[in-house]
């Protein structure tokens, strides 16, 4: 059947977070302990495609929960422009599914030479990313096989949470609900598959969340790209403000991730005005914001604010892989994708 | 007529960043002596929107010609999460051009409390974040009434390039020349509105670019989203490999922003892709990379690749005019934008 390594991958995905919590959360929190006492004063992350997305998020909680400064770097200034920053007190995390990619295991190169602790997180304990870095963190998804990457990618969010929140004294309690959760979510498949089809012939559309599931938003975009091939943008809804809502019309489809809390709340504004344009909007999360939309998917409960990235991309790997059905298309061999993608 | 505020503000553009190289640049070199002084070891940017596209150029030139570590805060995780990082030896500048949007003035008021050195980069001496700034440098724009921004982002290009290059000791010679090669680019405007009128029914439209100009590309797609209101969407090379490039199909329309240099260079790769999928790529730059496309604009001797990103916007931002008015809008209303944007 077409999809079917996608659709067992995502299924996965509960028993991949119960893994990492029982067998990759000491590991994390024993890196961290190494890494604490070299006392980093910034963190900077090296990642791309769906990885960057759990970059992203990282930044978020290195940002709020650590109370560090962060950023992502921008490989191309290493590998193309030959740069050389003093990294001393710098903490750098590279984020890599295969681990293979040269554009990420070369800035780490250069980052462990130029003074930097350097952390990788990958699903290949044996890959040269892992053997750069002085740690690794495996996030233990097992072999991923579909071109588009779901497990990994959660299995990357909740490695990064754990190794984090270790790095900030604290023990990731909160995600012991995690598991369940998920699987609750993954079993509203019906619900999503309707959804889907009402997407079939969507040649564009917006995806917007504001502050931890902004990543969710930008993740999301990139599975509606590439495995229905529809033209899907994400935006923080801030930016969505700035300049690019000229081009939201009437009908226009735009999805809202915004599960409980603070920062889909201020997404507030921005959903009126969406429906002030007669945009057509779904809106995946809290109940009181789905109101605001044209169409939902209200989910309740998945805890605190800046674990639920973890779990709202869920439901949108399931209406990615539906949509790519409804399409014809083949959601575990998209057209023009590899697995690695080698870049420089 | 329609449009005549935002022709008027290009065609201000050469003038513009002449009155930087004359009066922006010394003051620029003074703070950036202060600023020195300091020895900040890591550099966060705050902005949003149009700024946003001149923060991340800044980056890059942090990053290679500085020597320094970079990031892009969000200025959610302090509005919205009420983070509080440790910023003892960071660099904080925030870019706005009215410097009166809240989200942009609060981290400000807070990174200064955090123990920051912070610059503002506006063109509004009197502004919130002038005044929240320890530093302000005015991009010396001048007044900037059409809501989609050109003057005020070369300005801000020209203003960062100079206190940068500032604080790495060096004095900005190499961009004597950029106003005589905007007045050439922009004198080619006629060529320019014979390829506007290519986009007349394009809907949506990939925008590509690697390193330096990665920014450009960035500024393109929301120049063309907020004016013409094609669905105009941004890659770099490198994360176009990673999935995006499944949408693109046979007729696909990609702008590729590729002036002499390596991180054009780097994009040949990308470049060979697209012809070989079929896209109807237009090259703007380098001629040897205007082979690859179907349609170019080729550009040549427009000095060191690191100074391009000030001068490839030009055509781009005419093509965003020209296409409004083949496509009957008004490039100086675009429907549903302010010109401050106040988000939280």
């Amino acid at each position: 059947m077409n999809g079917e390594i996608m659709a067992a991958e995502i299924k996965e995905q509960p028993a991949v977070l119960d893994r990492i919590l029982r067998d990759g959360r000491p590991r994390a929190q024993e890196a961290a302990r190494s890494v604490r006492a070299r006392r980093p004063r910034f963190v900077l992350f090296v990642a791309r495609g769906t990885s960057d997305h759990a970059a992203l998020y990282a930044k978020y909680l290195v940002e709020t929960r650590l109370g560090l400064p962060a950023g992502l770097a921008s490989p191309s200034t290493m590998t193309v422009y030959d740069a050389r920053p003093d990294l001393r007190d710098v903490l750098v995390v590279a984020v890599s599914q295969s681990g293979a990619s040269p554009d990420i295991v070369e800035p780490v190169n250069r980052a462990r030479a130029a003074g930097a602790v350097t952390v990788a997180v990958t699903n290949s304990a044996d890959s040269p990313l892992a053997n750069a870095a002085e740690f690794h963190l495996d996030v233990l998804a097992g072999p991923e096989r579909a071109v588009a990457a779901t497990k990994t990618y959660t299995a990357e969010l909740l490695t990064l949470f754990c190794f984090i929140e270790a790095l900030a004294g604290r023990n990731s309690e909160e995600a012991a609900a995690l598991p369940e959760c998920a699987t609750m979510l993954l079993g509203r498949e019906e619900e999503v598959a309707r959804l889907a089809v009402r997407y079939r012939f969507a040649e564009q559309m917006v995806v917007t969340a504001r502050g931890y599931n902004y990543p969710t938003a930008r993740e999301s975009a990139l599975k509606l790209m590439e495995t229905s091939y529809v033209v899907a943008h994400a935006f923080s809804g801030a930016d969505l403000l700035h300049g690019p809502m000229a081009m939201i019309d009437r009908g226009f489809p735009v999805i809202a991730v915004a599960p409980e809390g603070p920062g889909s709340a201020s997404l507030t504004p921005v959903l009126e005005r969406l429906r002030d344009l007669g945009a057509d909007t779904l809106v995946l999360g809290d109940p009181a914001l789905v109101r605001l939309g044209r169409v939902g998917f209200p989910v309740q409960e998945l805890g605190p604010e800046w674990l639920t990235p973890i779990l709202a991309i869920l439901p949108i790997q399931q209406l990615a892989w539906h949509l790519a059905r409804e399409r014809a298309s083949d959601p575990d061999r998209p057209r023009g994708l590899n697995k690695v993608t080698e870049t420089w």
